[in-house]
């Protein structure tokens, strides 16, 4: 698996981790189904930007659904072409495996890949596949399924450095985010690992726990499974999900910051986003409440908890209209504030290099 | 089974739901293992003091365990005096099933009992106890398994009212208090439910949601769901669980609030705590603090919402100190401060009637 962040890499800091691999090979056949929505295809267009050399085509129902770009192929020519896994790779509310995928998963076993999900719904609890799976000796992961049992957080102190992102809604860069200054952090020479808490980041890492497919009396302990002891200087940077402000995720979120006992928040934002996605009669919060919240909550489990600086996505903006923004906001809440793709992350981890 | 909240009263408030009756037979013998901890065996008090007329009798190993001051009786003798059904009645921290209380699991299946509980390791998975109990055809119940899916919070506001006791820590009597406000706005005439949301609660009305054993992302779905549209002066009196200030157990905490959409909350407190019971590195929250926060997280979903008062549990403390407490409180908090046992919960009420 030839990674921006490499497979060997990866597999040689988790050594350290008493956790079993998932061990889903590539390449990847990215499947979107006929989903539309940009925002649901999170998952595959996640894959596709950070691991690029891994994802070798696209598989969309009937010529529908988000465009990666990526070559078309069927399972048979992902098949012929090295493909090793077809990912489902898009998201949907509530996680329901549509009918009709299920004759695109059952294809791919039989062209001899296996299939890995990201959605709450289990590959393994559907019959047809499970069957077809067994026949054809194909391995199913559901990735967002933890597959294992978690105690309940203890709120213990561990030696080692951590940063969660927060957020002021779902799908506003938190992975994004937390990938990049984890890449930023090894490119200087920093001991750092992405902590996947998410069906992409865990598909992209190659490890971590879906934290909200997790019983709830257990998610703190689950986060804090997912960031143990370390080095008193290395660094755990921690996918964040959902968000404090969110009517349906805002437990998730808060069992994930007090399990993570961050001591630097990054604050992601969408530029523009306003309501709640999919939650319309749901405001948002301004980013210096959220930033306020945010560490109000996280310093019950590290009373030193600081907001380190903003993150927002300014796509679709001008370069002048992102900069402005980008620099009123971080004048504003005396932070640094940063577009990963625009600016890079490089002005958070100055911060977080110095402090 | 008749209770103080006798069960047909139950069974016809819960007919116009869409909810399947756990149908758990009484009378109980309550199996109180060999846990000395008072607080551990909540579940076994709480139904001694909620539904005595269903407990006829204890079960103790080796004579230790906590005292609830029943008739000390073997399964077999419980089964003789008419006893249906034997409760796991009480807790412990992470709800394993010891092995060598299965024993007295199989011992009761096999004189001819029922057996309930409310810890999260589930009887059915503990393969002697299904085994036996298929044999003897008799039926476990795992009141804390939800045995069914919920969606995602939607957060969208519904018909009647809701009023959810939330506390500065664990077992501070937030489903004490949640019984005594339903009793008492029922002697009143008002239109009233308890919603248990934790094992006991559930045993004591017959029904409910063990929100803790929800996966993550559906707590505040659950509790959507567990206190559905109703008429507009219909209270829902929800037991609250956790504490937001809880290492472990917040996230739990704030999905239940978000999903309640809350117009009262109720914050209780045991007198004299003051660490988090079972993680004392943590500090309690001031009873102020831990309203303001607690009213700022139901204002997410019910702009509303507000604390009607205090509930404090002033058991151990002379007449004269708990009633200068519960004073003190009170005008200090601008609110109304009761201790239920002691001085009854019609000063809460009172406040919600005339609302």
């Amino acid at each position: 698996m030839s990674l921006d962040i490499g497979a060997a890499a990866i597999a040689r800091l988790y050594t350290r981790l008493p956790r079993k691999s998932m061990e889903i090979l590539t390449p990847y056949l990215l499947f979107l189904g006929d989903e539309e929505s940009s925002a649901l295809a999170k998952t595959a267009r996640g894959l596709a930007h950070w691991c690029p050399e891994a994802c070798i085509g696209q598989l969309r129902i009937g010529g529908v659904g988000s465009d990666l770009g990526l070559p078309e192929l069927t399972p048979a020519e992902a098949s012929d072409l090295g493909a090793r896994t077809m990912v489902v790779g898009v998201a949907n509310v509530g996680g329901v495996i549509p009918e009709h995928w299920q004759s695109s998963v059952v294809d791919a076993l039989r062209c001899g890949l296996d299939v890995a999900s990201g959605l709450h719904a289990r590959l393994r609890d559907l019959e047809s596949v499970r069957t077809v799976a067994e026949r054809y000796g194909r391995r199913l992961f559901d990735v967002r399924n933890p597959g294992r049992t978690f105690p309940v957080g203890t709120g213990e102190r561990r030696a080692g450095k951590r940063l969660l992102t927060v957020g002021t809604d779902c799908s506003v860069g938190k992975m994004y985010s937390a990938l990049a200054i984890d890449r930023e952090m090894r490119r200087r020479g920093m001991s750092s690992n992405f902590r996947g808490t998410g069906q992409t980041g865990i598909l992209i890492a190659g490890g971590g726990v879906s934290v909200d497919a997790v019983v709830s009396d257990f998610v703190s302990g689950a986060a804090e499974w997912l960031s143990p002891e370390n080095d008193p200087d290395h660094w755990d940077v921690i996918e964040g999900q959902g968000s404090l402000f969110h009517p349906g995720y805002a437990g998730v979120t808060l069992g994930l910051i007090h399990g993570s006992q961050p001591d630097a928040l990054v604050l992601c934002h969408r530029a523009g986003r306003e309501r709640v996605h999919g939650f319309e009669k749901f405001g948002l919060p301004s980013l210096g409440e959220c930033a306020t919240r945010n560490v109000e909550a996280a310093r019950l489990t590290n009373p030193k908890a600081e907001c380190v600086g903003i993150s927002v996505n300014t796509e679709g903006m001008s370069t002048a209209a992102a900069e402005n923004l980008l620099d009123e906001i971080g004048r504003r809440l005396d932070l640094p504030c940063v577009d990963p793709i625009r600016t890079g992350v490089a002005a958070l981890v100055d911060r977080l290099e110095t402090s």
